[in-house]
């Protein structure tokens, strides 16, 4: 395989010494870039490491596509063996750090051992340097960029808060209001000593065929323009189908996954009202601007904020679906100020704010469940919005014995506390689940059951094609059926790895199917290309990943769901009854591991591997049929 | 997609045009050669029609390796639709025509239209001609092949015997004692009244990198001739293993299946004896040489010769393994001798020596119970060596009530005769079953039901994998379970669809893996290739042959197996009480489906025809999910 193939970048924090290396052209072609690098790179790299160790690698690559105007090719993966799920930890953010790293003349950058102090990390074109930063140790995210980008005019920064520093397991990294949260990377930066990677670059991305990308891109541009969603992208964002969702489907998770739909919402509506929570009531009342990812032309981010009362002041790009859920419903908590005040200070903590919100719920549950004693003054029932907030810093800061309890999200809060609170962490992997009942959406249940980075949603980004039962080339799909369902997911999981190879937000992908990728690769690399080869090189980084986590002792036993999917049906509304049954989830796993080639326990066949051209990974721990 | 693509001849019969046209890039990128382009004519160009129409075609391909000096690279495709199955006909045989048409400056040939009299096609180079060739009419294929090389000198042929010319539903095609005779071609011949092709070339074949290429022949000549199984294929030949399946795996089916192994040939090796089919017996004593498919360096093929007795003078290239089955142990006929005799009768009537076994095997069961009545004289007990050969005359002249009867198979033998003979037909999909008993080897099994041109050992090849536990990266594989069978035998199948594209012999597949295979196509084509985009390439084959029947109308009711699989254990033997359950098929079905990225009722979906650059077939019939 020929083609482009340009730098990468490496640094030793620990020697401070750093490393240009040319990234070979069958590397280039087998994995692109982005997810694709960083899969393959963390997979050769970090092999049983402590995730807190020095040896654990930190990765940052900017999809193939980040930097080319190509519209919402935003994306830059991190990633690093996860301290919360023990396997392979990522996460993606529309960063613009990605973008200034391509400018510097890199697409990868690898960033192993462990400062002797506080430092940040300096890029600058070809110059490397780190830097000492005790001042900046214990700073929020947002104070540490802006005075970052004071000693450096416009450095793009990736930056973790107190709870990255404190080694929070559910603590993310924030790239200028974008987070790249999951997995709890930004405890791995912590134990690194990094508060911070900036980046500066001023040079200009070679592409193969220039001219036939600005075609291309105009193209697209063009395209994404016209499609009637990009506008309500930008009007309401992320969380345009909370009602839907909601009331519709009663597949919104509440109050801890107790229920299958907001309550609250759901009475308003039943009498005619609105629910606050909604963007089509909220949206119009607090969105200053709309606030955009690199390239993006539909930018769903909207400044948020909040000009009187309790909370008035609060500011924050938001609201997001998925934290109305988490720090919202899962809370009961309906005010969307108190939701914004909430979820900033998620984010200036530098916590996921999924986890953080999924583990605060279930602390509440723990609660009023009588499982645990926070104290005098700390009423921890649902729908206390200070209490969230004192909980979130204690968290962050590890403080008291709750805050030791809940600040490694709700696997470990469960595991320390016992007395079978266990039954409602709802978890897998150790990853808090995001907004989607799936004990009605079973496609999603086996996409959550099985994705390398534990119960997400983007992985496979199934939810969409189960829920409106078509997409792409699919229809017909039916929730509430666990038939068939091991083919589907698994082509939705190559599609969207591809995706994030590609640094494409997958918010797009509604509009942008492989079929305009070829193209676009070829121009940008070189590479003669096509849908087979674009997906196959989904499905080989797929399968890259999974050997991590089955290097790392995973199989089909992990391959699960919360004891409150397979075992609590959905006690009300549109959705009611259904769950999980372990017989389907079972059967789910059969399907998906015939669909991908994986033994019955869940193990790339040595057969697969090689089909997908790792040879290498057969040899070292491909299972024999 | 770049690279090389040469030229193709489509012959018209019904008006003697013929015209030339240039593989497009992109076509060769995607089907590479043999059974990859008729594949893919096929689909194009043959829809609905009656395969005994002038508008079924004939498609003749080289793979893509012949002709290059690449060991064992022989095989030539011939397909159209089948008039035994109704669906996608194909047939592969180690034919020196291949080589011819390639030298002749073609890749494919497809023939088209009817003759209005018995003729002949003669290619030589450029210059294409239609001969009248009524004197040929009714010779068998050997007489024929020698008359066309005494006016054309050296002509590589292909000719149909008084089978195909009778439009015998299992009627062959005969290259120089290599046969593509399943899934009566032969027949489709005769109906366009085509008793042969005969080519010549003298061209050179062109190559992206002769010399790398030269340099890989070496190297792959020297590795197939250091690997000690050569010698033992030279030496016995293709029925090399039968004591072992017989005897060891008990998976020899004999008496019409109702056995699962030879009882004759148990006893005397019970007894201290050798079996008189047995190669270790009857090869040494009856071969008088061998005799090699184009460019093979261990050949397989020997000349046997009968030097005395009631056979004297009988000499063919046998015997083979699938005939010791069909014309053996089906019949209950242990003489080799006698065995050759029958073959040869098959070979030179025109008659798939399979299918024409089974089908007088069907005939004696019939008649031991008395379900038919083939007048005085004939004694069609089984062991009845006189009169199965009357049978076979009768089949292909269809001489009499019985003749009639017998020359389309069993399945529409079992139809006409009714009296729930269909019980015991050994088919599937209207072809007879080959010489694996799948009742004790369930992936085999699952890929005789699933195989595009009905019950078929080659086109997953899988019966060595399954028999013996381990193949390539496969290991530790159990026959008699029905797990985990739906991802081993898709891989198998997409592997041995490539074979048969780049026209490599299946039975060097124990020497020959796909790794061998990128850099050899790189050097003919000058694609840019790898495993991964090989093995896609036999998948989108695969699923443009089950696209077409599907358009056809098959779909998962077609995927069955005989009642005696199905119903019937394995009375006696090693494989003693082994059947393949219903549950288990259907089970297996799921599996192979989900594994295909199939619908449930066996219908590739569109994602998947999509994923492999196939959007028109999609479009066309790709199912929903």
């Amino acid at each position: 395989m020929k083609g482009y193939a340009g730098k990468g970048l490496k640094v030793d924090l620990s020697t401070g010494r750093f490393d240009e290396w040319r990234i070979p052209e069958r590397f280039q072609a087998l994995y692109l870039g982005g997810l694709g690098f960083a899969s393959r790179l963390l997979y050769d790299e970090v092999k049983y490491a402590d995730p807190f160790s020095p040896d654990n690698k930190l990765i940052v690559a900017p999809g193939l596509l980040v930097g080319t105007g190509v519209p919402t090719a935003s994306k830059t993966t991190f990633a690093a063996k996860s301290p919360l799920t023990g396997g392979f930890g990522r996460s993606v953010a529309g960063a613009r750090l990605g973008v200034e790293l391509k400018k510097a003349g890199y697409d990868v950058l690898t960033i192993e051992g462990r400062c002797l102090k506080p430092s940040i990390l300096l890029i600058q074109d070809g110059e490397v340097e780190v830097w000492e930063a005790g001042d900046l140790w214990g700073l929020d995210v947002r104070e540490t960029a802006s005075r970052i980008r004071k000693r450096v005019a416009d450095a793009a920064t990736a930056v973790i808060g107190p709870a990255g520093e404190n080694l929070c397991k559910i603590a993310g990294i924030d790239c200028e209001e974008r987070q790249a949260a999951r997995t709890g990377l930004g405890a791995v930066m912590g134990s690194k000593r990094l508060k911070a990677i900036a980046v500066k670059g001023s040079g200009r991305i070679e592409y193969a065929d220039p001219e036939k990308l600005r075609g291309l891109t105009a193209k697209w541009t063009k395209i994404l323009k016209e499609n009637p969603n990009s506008e309500l992208d930008m009007k309401y964002g992320t969380a345009e189908f909370y009602e839907w969702m909601n009331v519709e489907k009663g597949t919104f998770p509440s109050r801890n996954w107790q229920h299958g739909y907001f309550q609250k919402s759901f009475d308003k509506l039943k009498q005619g009202e609105k629910s606050p929570l909604d963007p089509y009531y909220w949206s119009p009342k607090y969105t200053v601007k709309n606030r955009a990812c690199p390239n993006c032309t539909k930018p769903c981010g909207r400044v948020f904020r909040v000009p009187s009362g309790p909370y008035m002041g609060v500011e924050l790009d938001g609201l997001e679906y998925e934290t109305i859920y988490s720090l919202g419903g899962c809370l009961e908590v309906e005010d969307p100020e108190a939701v914004a005040k909430l979820h900033l200070t998620c984010d200036l903590l530098g916590l996921d704010a999924i986890s953080a919100g999924l583990t605060v719920a279930w602390a509440m549950e723990a609660y009023e469940k009588g499982l645990i004693d926070p104290g005098p003054g700390l009423n921890l029932s649902f729908g206390n919005v200070d209490a969230a907030l004192t909980v979130l810093e204690m968290m962050a800061a590890k403080e008291g014995e709750l805050g030791s309890l809940l600040a490694d999200g709700v696997k470990a809060a469960s595991e320390k506390l016992g007395k079978r609170s266990w039954e409602f962490a709802v978890h897998v992997k150790g990853l808090e689940l995001p907004a989607y009942d799936v004990r009605a959406i079973k496609g999603m249940a086996l996409a959550v059951a099985v994705s390398t980075r534990g119960a997400c949603h983007l992985t496979a980004g199934i939810y969409g094609t189960e829920l409106v039962g078509k997409w792409w080339r699919f229809s017909g799909v039916d929730r509430f059926s666990a038939e068939g369902k091991g083919y589907e997911v698994k082509i939705h999981e190559d599609l969207m790895t591809l995706y994030d190879m590609l640094g494409v937000c997958k918010f797009s992908r509604h509009m942008f199917y492989v079929e305009g990728f070829p193209e676009i690769v070829s121009a940008v690399t070189g590479l003669d290309t096509s849908i087979s080869h674009l997906l196959t090189a989904g499905e080989r980084v797929y399968n890259v990943q999974r050997c991590f986590n089955a290097r790392e002792g995973f199989s089909r036993v992990d391959d699960t769901l919360p004891p409150r999917v397979l075992s609590q049906p959905i006690p009300k509304g549109p959705s009611k009854g259904s769950f999980v049954k372990r017989k389907e989830l079972e059967r789910m796993l059969d399907d998906y591991y015939q669909a991908r080639g994986w033994s019955e326990n869940g193990v790339p066949t040595k057969v697969k591997l090689v089909s997908l051209d790792l040879e290498d990974l057969a040899d070292e721990l491909g299972s024999d049929h």
